[in-house]
């Protein structure tokens, strides 16, 4: 018999059927036994009747067990439809049961409420739970409407390496690799100069690319492996071009997860608002809000600290109504070597930042696009321009103004759906303790 | 002025546009200058007549300067139209140049024909050649194209980790990382055991993936990083439900690829032959047939060689009009742990590879998904399942029958264009020696 997809038993009533799935649950009431089955499409409940054929093995399954289930597809008396339920009107009468595979030692029930080092030590297990395949179905909706979006406006993709010869950023702690001829290499920071070296062909450019911080932070937004999504694009004017473009990405990625209430609901929150511009302070207006609204005095600080994003994120939906909400005019020293510096405004640059529900979640600036005066500023930094000739290249053969920005897959999904930790967001997250597993203390 | 894009200028004719691009090339007649000049849209020549505003900035730009243009759109003299070429009919009277970056101390025209290692070299620079160009768009129309062709058909996407704290494939040579703690960690050879785990949630589900080898390999088929495309799907009866989705991806990327006719003409080749189904071969078959036809002797081995795998595809071209043939039915022994014995003609497996134009581009199988068996392989092929707990933790959790495959995305577009060595499909190609410069013999 052919399969049937549980979500499309609803057309098949009176039929007898074949699905394949998992047991979700499974209520042994003796004579009778009812199941919860589930498959990619969706679940239906099943139930075996007293004195069926199928009563002995139905006995000898479990949750989690892998089965081809046989059976008739009846509708519900009136007082059993389980209204806005998926199936909620009908019940699969189970003829026949074959146990395609079996689960043993299950650590926990599948949708037991454990803590994150637990669910993250049982991942392959965890995974398959509501909430994770919520997490990850939501996750693979974003990173393809990113695309998308980027994409319908004429930026073409292209593969950045995670191999890198030097440290890309000159900032965050890398990851050493044993490379050929006892020689080294680096884990990427950042597809930054690649996504820039992208500018001369195709003008916009976009890449998903892993990138690895060796930082030594264990906090709930940091992993050590994350997904960026980098676009880069030429013949700006200024950094307002790219802001512009990335507001419109978002809210292109807002518009295709909004199908998703029901996922957003069972978080306990809803689909973010993102009007059609963004709320956008400078540094020093944001820092004159925290101090005017919070009664915090973070003026003449050169970054935003976790409380202020949480603050003024705060301030912009009650305001604007926005989750979003973009910081400009961050001091040029503190930004990478390569970010443009507003003329009229030094020592502000034309960087921004956009924070989502309270976390950055994306930098972006206008980058520096003349050969001579990015040699300038590397000096000013004490970066030596020989340790960056493959970069250069692609400045002194002709670069025009571009600038360009990088959204943290991660931190996009988990303020989404308001995890309290970023690490739940990455289907095999890394950090300082875990690889998989957790790394021993004798490692 | 607001920029025109310039594959829009046919509908401006009359008009007085502003433009901005690259100039591709430069021809000082004197009193005239010629010009072909290029953006991410198109390109169109421009002259700048005897006499113009324009002509003392025209005489001090070079190729590759990044330049603003305003100028008039004329329709060309009959006699001039270049039929067959973009905005062959019109032409651009140049009224005023700015030049907005330039281009300095050039390696070679972008045009020259270069050895592949001077073209690497010079990455930053040649991948704004047509050539490079060509490559790329046509990269990105094919990961495209392969996303879109799972998603389609219910795959859902995920993030491979690529820090992995064992070799997953106990095989390929791996790159070591310095981890936390002095501890370390390996770059992934495959994401294998992920897009498994990813079977329970998702039932269909891909990635696209960063993969490491560090094998001492300085041949036109490796490279130390790549990109691949993999998908595992479950509920299969066999390894040809593998196939046939694979099949219809492939089919489904060369469709989509198809209308760049004029790109595969540049290359010198044509769109791929993809029929409905693809020849197949057991590899005994194909060892007949390569002694029969070819009149060498391969019987007894078990695996293809390269010089194997280009005779097969001239064989299937010939014969049946196909690009591409799958192999099957390799030992049991010469695939991956997780291969799927065919119990009907052990010691053969179901696994099989893809070839494309002479090149393996595609490997899969079924996987074994019984938790004892799994068991039971491991031990046979010397393996600590200690070492995969949590691999092994999908299994032990109900695993259904599934399988996938994994297809090299610089192989697929070196082969789609017939280039010569796979390093040019990488826009920045890592191997023994070359992680964007050439590694000096010291490193």
């Amino acid at each position: 018999m052919q399969r049937t997809y549980i979500k499309d038993l609803p057309s098949q009533v009176g039929e007898t059927v074949l699905i394949k799935g998992y047991i979700s649950v499974r209520r042994d009431q003796g004579k009778m036994i009812f199941f919860d089955f589930r498959d990619m499409s969706g679940t239906v409940q099943g139930v075996v009747l007293p004195g069926s054929d199928a009563l002995e093995t139905a006995k000898e399954t479990r949750n989690e067990y892998v089965v081809a289930v046989e059976g008739q597809v009846n509708k519900r008396p009136e007082k059993n439809v389980q209204q806005g339920k998926q199936n909620g009107d009908i019940e699969l009468e189970v003829k026949k049961i074959e146990i395609i595979s079996v689960a043993q030692d299950l650590p926990f029930e599948l949708d037991a409420e454990v803590n994150l080092d637990t669910t993250l030590d049982h991942r392959p297990y965890t995974i398959r739970s509501q909430r994770g395949r919520d997490i990850f179905s939501l996750q693979a909706k974003i990173v393809e409407a990113y695309r998308s979006a980027l994409r319908k406006r004429d930026f073409t993709e292209f593969q950045a390496p995670a191999l890198v010869g030097g440290d890309a950023e000159g900032g965050a702690a890398v990851f050493k690799v044993e490379y050929f001829k006892g020689g080294s290499a680096n884990l990427a920071t950042s597809p930054q100069f690649y996504k820039q070296i992208m500018i001369a062909p195709f003008e916009r450019a976009f890449t998903i690319a892993k990138i690895f911080r060796a930082e030594k932070s264990a906090t709930t937004r940091h992993l050590s492996e994350l997904t960026q999504m980098d676009f880069e694009m030429g013949f700006i004017d200024d950094e307002r071009d790219v802001m512009k473009i990335l507001t419109d990405v978002i809210r292109d990625v807002v518009q295709a997860v909004s199908a998703d209430a029901d996922v957003f609901e069972r978080f306990g929150t809803t689909v973010p608002l993102a009007p059609e511009t963004f709320p956008t302070l400078t540094l020093r207006e944001a820092q004159e809000i925290i101090k005017r609204e919070f009664g915090r005095d973070q003026s003449g600080e050169d970054d935003m600290s976790p409380e202020d994003e949480r603050q003024i994120c705060e301030w912009a939906l009650r305001e604007h109504g926005s989750d979003f909400v973009f910081i400009t005019r961050f001091p040029t020293d503190v930004r990478a070597f390569y970010t443009f510096e507003e003329p009229t405004e030094a020592p502000y640059s034309r960087g921004f930042d956009l924070l989502f529900r309270g976390l950055e979640i994306n930098s972006g600036s206008q980058r520096i696009h003349n050969y001579d005066e990015m040699l300038t500023r590397m000096h000013l930094r004490g970066l030596d321009p020989l340790k960056f000739v493959f970069y250069l290249q692609a400045f002194k053969s002709g670069m025009p103004p571009h600038g360009g920005s990088s959204t943290g897959l991660e931190r996009l999904t988990a303020r989404m759906l308001e995890l309290p930790n970023v690490k739940e967001a990455s289907a095999f997250p890394r950090d300082m303790t875990r690889i998989d597993t957790r790394i021993s203390e004798e490692l």
